[in-house]
């Protein structure tokens, strides 16, 4: 496998406090040389499906051999495992509570090891500076992943909510609220194939097909389309649609179908 | 033209979502010894003004050669054109819609290409990552601005406010508000040239000359300074000349002179 | 000395503005090698104690002979000295107003110096650009601290609040409330040392011994623990301690002893 020397960061812990320059300094500490790129650090705290989602539509546009450290940990210091996980050319490093559900490190093909936690000395309540940071490093190193803890079966995976599909209605929902308000849901391309699409529906919106992008209804209007992730996406053009619609995560989206 | 090897990014994104690591990604993946510098992406959601007064602020401190990566971009998917210019020993890619109404991307001895969009596999709604961001890359590579796309002969502008220039009164506007609450005016020294100042005045406040820095004033006091980009500032000693005053964006800023 | 030929940053710029990018552009423009971090810029504006609290919780962890740029500057302007210091194998550069109380900085070993202000044209309102960032950059380069300025006694200080030592009672307050809503304490393992401790008190909240780690309680409930800093810290288990018990900065921290 080729390294990249890259670490990705992707955490709850805001930006005001110094956990994230924390866990920096000790990944520079020990791989001076490592480029280090913020994915985000504004997951809501302890939100481990949003940080899923997150790292979800992230990792993969890093190059093989990228070190992903994702640190969402509300059971810090509890016997929930360290991970670091090699799986299709990327490595995935942080707790074992759901958080690489949605990226290969979940899958089949994945190579897991739960951490030693032996790097430096461990706190009780700030494992990613103490044990995610150091294992890192040591993989955007090239240390083999074998070498850094015991090998384990499985892995913790948390479900996205599930897509109904019934004779005539794809029932899914609303799994996230962007910077701009739009609004994602779970429903992919995939969910409608085969069926002929006679309309979509949202709280108070009503559409019958996926519009291709913004600019395809007049300002202030909200139609749904295929978003950048591959997912089906309510927006409203230069609005923000949760406040225009009333909706947020976890409201229902429906298609109807033939 | 030197090269840098640098790419600044400024955007509407937030740092929420990971619009921002995703283009940071995509440079990477072309370029794997660039350096990214944000320059914000806090800018108000679509308010390509605030955007073109952030770039305008920061991209001259920046080595000759670097590449300036703006994407504020309301109009994505339309026809707007997405552009790539060279001027004054800089880059600068982004949509064509006024965002670099401020920078020499819009003097008269710049070069503007209409980029093609073949570097990527392109969405309809994240042109950031799927046109500019490669773009950007390329440049910081090296790559000759002409192979990027078809020459344009002019970009979009869009007009600050303008100063009224009469005899015995200047008349301005506040065009911006930072974190501090300091309010940022669109007059310049010029607008002041040859003639004696009587009296600054805007909402309450009502001073008889332009001040150096804040400790002029006693803790509280509000004052007129230039501002370290060179324009007319109105601020209050440790306070929040914004809330203090009840002044903002939009609000008139006159000066009597004789 | 080694050089890391790394700077950190630390400000109360907010990310909205342009601020850090102009500090980090000029720096960059002197070094174009060095390694960038930031440590925070959401420090409350103007509060010095709060960006010395920030600074002694990341400073330790960097390489030896990283510099560290700290920019909380109301004084800005005014007669207050610019300072550049070498203290424990590391460099602060930033203004003389007791940003370095909790670093060694302010220790007995360490050398100051009084920044020349020549390195380019000085504003009046942001030395951050314009004086500390080009002092950092030359230290990072290896400039020598005394090429820089001129050696100054000391440095200024501001003291944390006192914790009380008397016989059955140690008493401190809270000094940080952090993303998550934990609240940090001046107390410290050493304040505690020789004594039996009978019960912990702040508020609401009463516990009769430090515990380990958030899941030592059932979810919900609030605990005492030393944090990964060293300090003592209230902390609710998946929730935010400051809304539970309806306590913030100043707030009494008590332990009975015997």
């Amino acid at each position: 496998l080729s390294r990249a020397n890259l670490v990705t960061l992707l955490s709850d812990f805001g930006l005001r406090d110094t956990y994230v320059a924390q866990m920096k300094a000790v990944i520079i500490g020990l791989d001076p040389t490592v480029r280090l790129v913020d994915v985000t650090h504004e997951v809501e705290p302890g939100n481990v499906m949003e940080a899923a989602l997150a790292l979800e539509s992230a990792w993969g546009l890093f190059p093989e051999g990228s070190v992903h450290l994702a640190v969402v940990d509300p059971g810090v210091g509890s016997s929930r495992a360290p991970l670091a996980v090699e799986a299709a050319g990327h490595f995935f490093v942080g707790p074992d509570n759901g958080l690489f559900s949605l990226v290969p490190a979940s899958g089949p093909e994945a190579r897991a090891v739960r951490l030693h936690e032996d790097f430096r000395p461990v706190s009780a309540t700030f494992h990613g500076r103490d044990v995610f940071a150091p294992a890192a490093a040591h993989l955007a190193l090239g240390r083999p992943l074998e070498e850094l803890g015991e090998a384990v079966e499985a892995i913790r995976t948390l479900p996205l909510p599930e897509v109904l599909l019934e004779p005539g209605v794809v029932m899914g929902e609303i799994i996230h609220m962007d910077h701009f308000g739009n609004l994602v849901t779970n429903l992919r391309p995939w969910h409608l194939e085969g069926r002929k699409l006679l309309g979509l529906r949202t709280g108070p919106l009503l559409r019958h097909s996926v519009s291709r992008t913004y600019s395809d209804v007049p300002e202030g209007e909200c139609l749904f389309l295929w978003n950048s992730a591959g997912r089906l996406e309510v927006a409203c053009r230069e609005g923000h649609a949760a406040m225009l619609l009333g909706l947020g995560v976890g409201d229902a989206v429906g298609a109807e179908t033939d």
